[in-house]
């Protein structure tokens, strides 16, 4: 079992410097806690008296417990070494050390002390200077926002770590608004001890895990991360929002991480050889994850059919598949013999099957049926402007469910769609995300998102033949 | 007054081929003008009867008005030209052509027999094969699609022209759906008779429209549009998502509006020489939409400042700034020392200004108010990540209200919000847009706008110089 398992898993954790004043760091951690946590907590406060109906403990050694898995600590920089010397007392393995007041305001020589304690007991440290671990899946929450502040996600297949924490909350935030969820997610501020390499390194056997994400904005060990990225990206995708890019950015990290500026170039050189999908904003690393997260199958190339019933947004798609470097499918003979046939002579039967506004659900659903199957494509983009007249956008929810989503498996054709428009496109968008199609509000992200799925699952594939 | 004028202030509208079944296009076009249209509006259909409590006249003839403004056709293709002709009976000027079934079909020769019999009364015609014109001012709509299916933007500021009726419908869906407006749709179809020059020029002289925007596949008329578009943006930003831009995309165009493949580098530079702003993607034309509405006021140079609550998301604004050839600007000595005392040790005074995840509103108005009169920037962006413990959002929004936009118009430097995380930076994105500052939900593309804001204006100022 790993080490880092403790940090996600615990079956007991220690809050030290849990609080009664409403609000406060150490209250609302505590709170997380007392809510959510599956396993036995503990709250320490010198002051003694009782939280959440609990007891407020003055110290670690009036605990009635031999062992504790974790402890979170938010007590000031200066205390933390002698509260961590306690630590062993309960055989304590992992320290969340939400605190701030080391390195980044000049005390490394806090920050070393903390680690060669942690070093000397066998115990790992996440943080300092951090706000540390939320895992769904077993109610450890060490963030210090309270939920009407920060939305929590619910449980899901994407982990998140990150060196900026305010990046993090807000991407958590994010992620919740948009009705997805998470496996995983660390802030590990200062990366004293645990840092991004041991996570990775932990999160690719993480079976909870389908997708790594990060947001960084350094390396600390650049080696490390090649390593550890490129043994990542063999089980499951690693997509790095790396900030920091050119003089402007590196100037601003220098007094936020400290993060030394590196040759950008260097650093899309290393990705590319680890495999890594390198995002550059929060929204395309968003829409990557989505369709990680829903997609996790070989496929066969680069051929794409489109099937929309807008014709301006069929050929911002086929500009965007030229953009992106996927390629434009033809249709076999069979299959547009067989779509010719079916269809009113208005309708377009080519690359894309334009059925136009007057598109009823009924003829999405024949095109997909002749498409899937043809062997002349891939992957297929499906577009739905919701507002023309004759749509049965229900009708068509259903007769995607029940027959094409069985089909595009069947034939393992990733299929991505586009749902653009107001309210009903949304509405429409998250139906299919539910149903396991990713889905975009417009063509570029839908194209961008599948070429970036089919080269990951290529390279892949190539890898392992 | 321009020819085109009445199209969108007609006194008088006829709704030729307006119908009783509920859902057909007829029907939908007569339910919009009874209900919304300020005008005098008549509906013709052979049948006769009543339509919305006004009677349905048999013919043009029967109508009791020697003069009518505007005609809708709805009639089938082959009908039009003979419906034409009995236009001039009533004196009518603008005729917008719904049906399709004209040179998308083949059917040059009938569309061409339209275009001659408008020339020969003096008419404009707008389609044939589009969806029309909306105008929330004037009450006309000739969108077919009721308002369950594509909710109608309010009254606003930004016209949009598009060659592609779904794309354009599904573009009003997405205005409306953001809670923005618009001052005049034109879907011009086919565009038998006016086109995007003729529509250029009329807009550019529309005291209504303060931003033009357009969907366009190909120019009938190049140098015309170069023309067009180079007095328009004198006046006004003119933003244009030009669609086609690549094989794989002229591919898709030919089937659709039978654009041809041009070269997307002329076309590029064509739009440089011309100052037209060019967007690739939906989301990109409406951050640029949003920009040109709510600013519009001399700018004196490129250089920003940062002022941030999250470090994370200042590296991230730092890179875009210098992706989109923007400038770092740095404080000066006196803002520097004003900061440095009224701050605590651990908020980075720099650029970015850093007020960490402990800001108050408060810190805000006085980072902002030090900051704008400095003669050191041209611009600022505010980042907020409304979900820090200590940020109490409606004094934010207050201060900024009454303190900080009265600062920033006497500076005349225009301020780019960015309000990122889940709901509470969704809501706060909407009141800062309300209250005139054009907000973004990631740096990237505040930043990316604010370039192209501070581009079109410098190049405006330049050449008035």
């Amino acid at each position: 079992m790993s080490e880092l398992e403790k940090f996600f898993y615990p079956r007991s954790v220690v809050v030290i410097g849990a609080s009664r004043k409403p609000g406060h760091v150490g209250n609302v951690i505590a709170a997380n806690f007392a809510k959510k946590f599956k396993g036995d907590v503990y709250f320490v406060n010198p002051k003694g008296g009782e939280l959440f109906g609990k007891p407020l403990y003055k110290s670690i050694d009036e605990i009635p417990a031999d062992e504790i898995d974790m402890a979170v600590i938010v007590v000031p920089a200066r205390i933390v070494p002698a509260v961590m010397r306690e630590l062993p007392k309960k055989k304590v393995k992992a320290v969340v050390v939400i605190s701030g007041g080391f390195a980044e305001v000049g005390r490394k020589d806090l920050q070393d002390e903390i680690v060669r304690i942690a070093r000397e007991h066998g115990m790992r440290i996440i943080g300092p200077n951090c706000i540390g671990v939320y895992v769904p899946e077993s109610g450890v929450d060490t963030i210090f926002l309270p939920d009407e502040k920060l939305k929590r996600p619910g449980d899901g297949h994407t982990a998140f770590i990150t060196q900026s924490g305010a990046f993090g909350a807000s991407f958590l935030d994010y992620i919740a608004h948009m009705g997805r969820g998470i496996s995983k997610f660390i802030s590990f501020g200062n990366a004293a001890d645990v840092n991004e390499v041991d996570l990775l390194d932990y999160l690719k056997d993480d079976e909870k895990t389908r997708v790594i994400a990060a947001y960084l904005e350094g390396f600390r060990d650049g080696r490390g991360f090649f390593e550890a990225a490129k043994e990542a990206t063999k089980k499951k995708p690693v997509i790095v929002i790396k900030a920091n890019r050119n003089p402007a950015g590196a100037k601003a990290a220098k007094s936020h991480t400290a993060a030394l500026a590196t040759d950008d170039a260097v650093v899309d050189g290393m990705f590319k050889q680890a495999r890594v999908i390198r995002a550059i904003t929060r929204d395309e690393a968003y829409d990557y994850i989505l369709a990680f997260e829903l997609m996790n199958r070989p496929v066969k190339g680069k051929r794409v059919q489109v099937v929309t019933n807008g014709g301006g947004a069929g050929v911002m798609t086929c500009d965007a598949i030229g953009d992106y470097g996927l390629e434009l499918a033809e249709l076999s003979e069979e299959t547009y013999k067989k779509l010719r046939e079916t269809f009113p002579d208005f309708y377009v039967v080519g690359n894309p099957v334009d059925i136009t506004g007057s598109a009823r659900s009924q003829d999405y659903i024949v095109a997909l049926k002749h498409v899937i199957p043809d062997p002349n494509n891939d992957a297929i983009i499906l577009i739905v402007l919701p507002s023309v007249p004759a749509l049965d956008l229900e009708e068509l929810k259903k007769g995607l469910e029940e027959e094409i989503i069985p089909l595009m498996k069947e034939y393992k054709k990733p299929i991505f769609a586009v749902s653009m428009g107001g309210e009903q496109a949304e509405d429409l968008k998250k139906r299919l995300i539910s149903k396991g199609i990713p889905t975009y509000d417009e063509p570029d992200k839908a194209v961008r998102a599948l070429s970036t799925y089919i080269n990951y699952r290529l390279n892949k594939e190539e890898r392992f033949l």
